[in-house]
């Protein structure tokens, strides 16, 4: 009801796995992430950006199948997407994965809306079909080429511009239970694409912030909580920016947002790290939420996560073109398992 | 089971619209199309193409909602996608739809992917949850300049190269059957991520044949049936090359695809229009099933149709890097709810 999007069997997190680049690894959570390119170039042996955040991907997606004993045979279904156009980069991972394929497109939020449109998908199926991989990434040096300025022509940077993380997550999701560490996807809401009238794509948080409070007042209305009734308001990634219109945007609308952390300011000690606003791309929150809210949940010091997914759904060609840049969120209700203990 | 999705309700596809341009109009199937430009410059009184597609798309949404008698805050939910770069044609609809959105990227089999993932996610749910609009465009002088070169320059196009089709087509999908002319979303299947080593973008239906292959084996095993058990085998859009390709591959395997048609041989008298292989992108396969097939469903002419939505899952990037293109067939088996009577 009123756009609550619930699985009526159970849907789990069996096991996530993360990639990161060299910047991530030397951030405050650069110990947590699986995959990562030895050599420290972020080329992952490839001759390409893209081929790079391509291997990347895949390597990920390898290391949450491993974690859950199961191969890419296994899978009933691959949803994901990432920041490249036409979604080459994902299109290439599903091609090595072979399972069925289903390609997203939400900017940032995709890691939620690969989570969220997988869990209805597999919704009290068995076998196969039972099972699904949601995944998400994103490269700097593929992304800022594309969106922006080759890395190589060191173009300023306002200080309200992220930095596009090098990264990856991908989650095996499951109608079947694997065990008490799961997460449990209870329920989730997808964001309206909401034009805020930013125009400024160095200022993505802006554009973000309030689609991510018209997704969070209509979850807070139809489910009837309140922020405190969450261990944790996770929204990826509005960055320092981004987050603190948020903050003041539910505060003039009654809600307190206490409990609020964001993918892109927990990757990076973004002013130390120059990283301007903070962290964003599709594998930042993507990674963050595999390899550092995971094992928090895991252990049962999160219980209950609200997962908000952000976006900014613009090209080159619509900033050019002087169209203003909407912003989206998606939302999952994420349950440690661990409570249950 | 086997990779088979099958809504658990009905889910019903209670309404259709589509719009179309210039040269779709001058077609074999002209008159059937709800939306176009009447200037006939398929500008559709916008200053650039991206937002002419954006225009004939929002335009072919509201009328697929009109025939439903609904509006957009009847619509719990909008899946689409365009070929445009970050998917900002459909983003831009999205904000003035106002509906929750999930973008999808499936490059011309989108159509096909949004009425498979649109109707796991109403299935069964009632009110506005249970409606969603599904929907797909493209347009030939936005995706031309992008994925080619801009139409203004004339360049030359191989036997092997697709058109364009500037088209949109929108599906109103419900939980709840409207009447007898609904069509039943029966089942459906996401096709898989197939890559045959095709490197050139100018043929693109013998880079999309193999996956359609690949799903058609998958779905006739599963569901132990054979092409002569529909009615008509639809794909969208694998043009001449794309659909002889298919043929004598399916004949190979032991299936005789004596149904066959394709929407971008549908649309265009190919040969005589100059279209070349003939027509492709998103909005070819939704234009043609919106306003062509359906008709001849709901009039009981055609019972059951296998609708396999193809992709060529590249960019101009991945081509000129020397990457081979993708291919992808989403399948949706369609009924028509006539035959009841």
């Amino acid at each position: 009801m009123g756009g609550i999007i619930k699985p009526r069997g159970g849907v789990y997190i069996i096991s996530a796995a993360s990639g990161a680049g060299e910047h991530e690894r030397r951030g405050p959570i650069g110990t947590v992430f699986d995959v990562y390119d030895d050599t420290g170039t972020d080329r992952f042996g490839q001759k390409s950006w893209e081929e790079a955040e391509c291997r990347m991907l895949s390597l990920t997606i390898s290391a949450a199948l491993g974690k859950a004993k199961l191969t890419g045979s296994d899978i009933g279904a691959f949803l994901g997407g990432d920041l490249i156009n036409q979604c080459t980069v994902t299109a290439r991972a599903a091609v090595g994965l072979g399972a069925p394929f289903a390609g997203l497109f939400g900017a940032c939020s995709t890691a939620a809306e690969s989570i969220l449109l997988g869990s209805i998908l597999i919704d009290g199926k068995s076998g196969t079909d039972g099972r699904c991989v949601a995944a998400a990434s994103s490269h700097n040096c593929s992304a800022e080429r594309q969106f922006r300025y080759p890395v190589e022509y060191g173009g300023q940077r306002p200080p309200t511009a992220q930095w596009t993380v090098t990264g990856a997550g991908a989650f095996v999701l499951s109608a079947q239970p694997a065990g008490c560490d799961d997460i449990l996807v209870e329920a989730g809401m997808f964001g309206r694409a909401i034009d805020a009238g930013i125009k400024d794509a160095t200022d993505m948080g802006s554009a973000m912030a309030p689609a991510t409070v018209d997704t969070l007042e209509r979850w807070f209305e139809a489910t009837s909580t309140k922020p405190s009734d969450y261990s944790m308001i996770l929204t990826g990634d509005l960055g320092a920016v981004g987050s603190e219109i948020l903050i003041n945007l539910m505060y003039s609308q009654g809600y307190k947002l206490e409990n609020h952390s964001d993918c892109g300011l927990i990757i990076y000690d973004h002013q130390a790290e120059d990283k301007h606003s903070g962290g964003s791309g599709c594998g930042c929150s993507a990674a963050v939420l595999a390899s550092h809210i995971f094992p928090l949940m895991r252990s049962g010091l999160l219980r209950d996560v609200l997962f908000v997914g952000t976006g900014a759904l613009m090209s080159p060609l619509s900033v050019a073109q002087g169209e203003a840049i909407p912003g989206i969120a998606h939302l999952v209700h994420l349950k440690s398992c661990a409570e249950r203990k």
